[in-house]
């Protein structure tokens, strides 16, 4: 094998898959060999273990293994490298195909129907079709524009909103502090697909979901989280579900992962939880795009999908 | 008001909005105007008194407010007039919604996240994505090919099965009796939109649910019935899935509707109830196109969505 050698350094699940995909093309190690290793160049990572990339003298390239990269910024001792997220048809088609269908089960009212079945009720209540609902995506990347066009095709209105001014067809886009409450008041259904930073950390707080527009066919607003929990506070969410400030939400993060059993979360009737499994980050699409960056980069060639530092993403 | 009376004639629901909207442009009636009414030249109907209609020495159309005209051939006395099923972008849309959303529901394992939710457990399984799933729609009219597109948009692979060839990009077709166990075998995920007639009576049984594809990436097979309740055995739903045949099933008609209290499906575990509201016959956006069609028959213009009374749809 050729080529400069691979740290993974991953916390939190079993990277044994990751390991042997990486293997096939690089020497991989799991921990650097010695307190000084000169022959590891790059680190695959997911909340590595602090202060271990800072020893490594040659590293190139930091590769985070999932969408979101704010668990490299935890580490205080983080090297200036170039940062490369993923950025996988895969994972944006596991995150489009989870937010069409939360966002469906909140339209199409699943839990009332639910709810009605338990107690052998057969009912229909009025029933808004999607073009009558407005659903706000928050964060306008590359997941949240797949699952803006997504949502568009089936009929749903679009807002979306980000940091700094985009625009698509068809969607109603807002950015910025200033553009925040028109957004919020515009939207019925909310979906956080934000990095996590220093600006957005417990964004999705009581006072914001507040702001959501509840005057709507389906008589309240919901919220789906499919980016981070730290932009949330979890007893924010349970404190705005118990004031009708929100009717529904569909919760794949949380403030602490995994969601502890004593939250009160996992009981709430108007809580839809699953574990943090929204997007899958499969080593079988995403390996040989890292793999390709490497080479392309010992060949001289421009870094693609690079984190920017300042922004935090 | 000029042009040919209206008889109404609806049962099992409220008609109050479908008179108010029909009565705009023409009289309506909902009952004849004695034994032999010469002033009624249009039916409005949802299983109808049956003989009224064979009363009426006038009649000329017969128009369905559903998109299904079984209810209409139930009347042994039905006078031999052309019979207009109605087509809304409306309940196309309506129906896309409920079918994409069921399909998410099963492929995304909703039932695996609520039952551990309730168990508080954190637990990923393996998450296929949709184009490692085979969507199989009965019956690929209007209503079929609408759900094949988004379905197709959203990544799964699907098939097409129809009494007479159909075709289109991207999705396997078959078609006749000839070809309904290559399909059966070749899908996962079972969409039932057929229309019923004669020949599909009864045709999802115990031994149509046994041929469905279960050696797949969820580890088995999925019924979603969004046709006709009488196309299913309600029994034999319950059986196939009591013996593995099929894993979930969603269900929003029945044999007998409303189900009835006693029904086991009820409370089976596998299967989610909606109660016939998968596609709402919405009259705002079904009477203008009535009210146009008898305008334009008037005129001596040439009606559209004839129902084929060989067929039986």
């Amino acid at each position: 094998m050729t080529g400069g050698r691979i740290l993974l350094s991953v916390q939190g699940f079993n990277p044994q898959r990751w390991h042997e995909l990486l293997s096939r093309s690089r020497t991989v190690v799991l921990e650097p060999d010695g307190p000084r290793d000169p022959s590891i160049e790059y680190a695959v990572v997911w909340k590595h273990r602090p202060g271990v990339l800072s020893t490594l003298p040659n590293l190139k390239i930091i590769f985070s293994v999932g969408a979101g990269v704010d668990h490299i910024f935890a580490d205080p001792g983080l090297p200036d490298v170039p940062i490369v997220r993923v950025v996988a048809e895969n994972l944006t088609q596991y995150m489009t195909e989870y937010i069409v269908w939360r966002v469906l089960d909140h339209q199409r009212q699943g839990a009332t129907y639910r709810s009605q079945q338990a107690r052998r009720i057969w009912h229909e209540p009025p029933q808004p079709p999607a073009d009558a609902i407005r659903v706000g995506i928050m964060g306008f990347g590359t997941l949240g524009r797949a699952a803006a066009k997504a949502l568009l095709s089936l009929g749903f209105k679009v807002n979306g909103w980000s940091r700094t001014p985009q625009s698509m067809n068809g969607v109603a886009t807002f950015h910025g502090a200033d553009g925040l409450d028109a957004f919020l008041n515009a939207t019925d259904i909310l979906v956080a697909l934000l990095p996590l930073t220093p600006a957005t950390r417990g964004i999705i707080d009581h006072k914001l979901l507040g702001k959501l527009n509840r005057d709507n066919p389906l008589g309240g607003a919901f919220l789906v989280n499919a980016g981070r929990g730290q932009l949330q506070k979890d007893a924010d969410i349970a404190r705005a579900l118990d004031d009708g400030l929100i009717k529904e939400a569909s919760l794949d993060v949380f403030e602490t992962e995994p969601l502890p059993e004593k939250s009160p979360l996992w009981s709430h009737p108007k809580v839809f939880v699953t574990p943090h499994a929204a997007a899958t980050s499969d080593p079988v699409h995403l390996v040989p795009s890292m793999l390709a960056q490497m080479d392309a980069f010992e060949r001289g060639e421009k870094l693609q999908n690079l984190v920017n530092r300042e922004a935090g993403y």
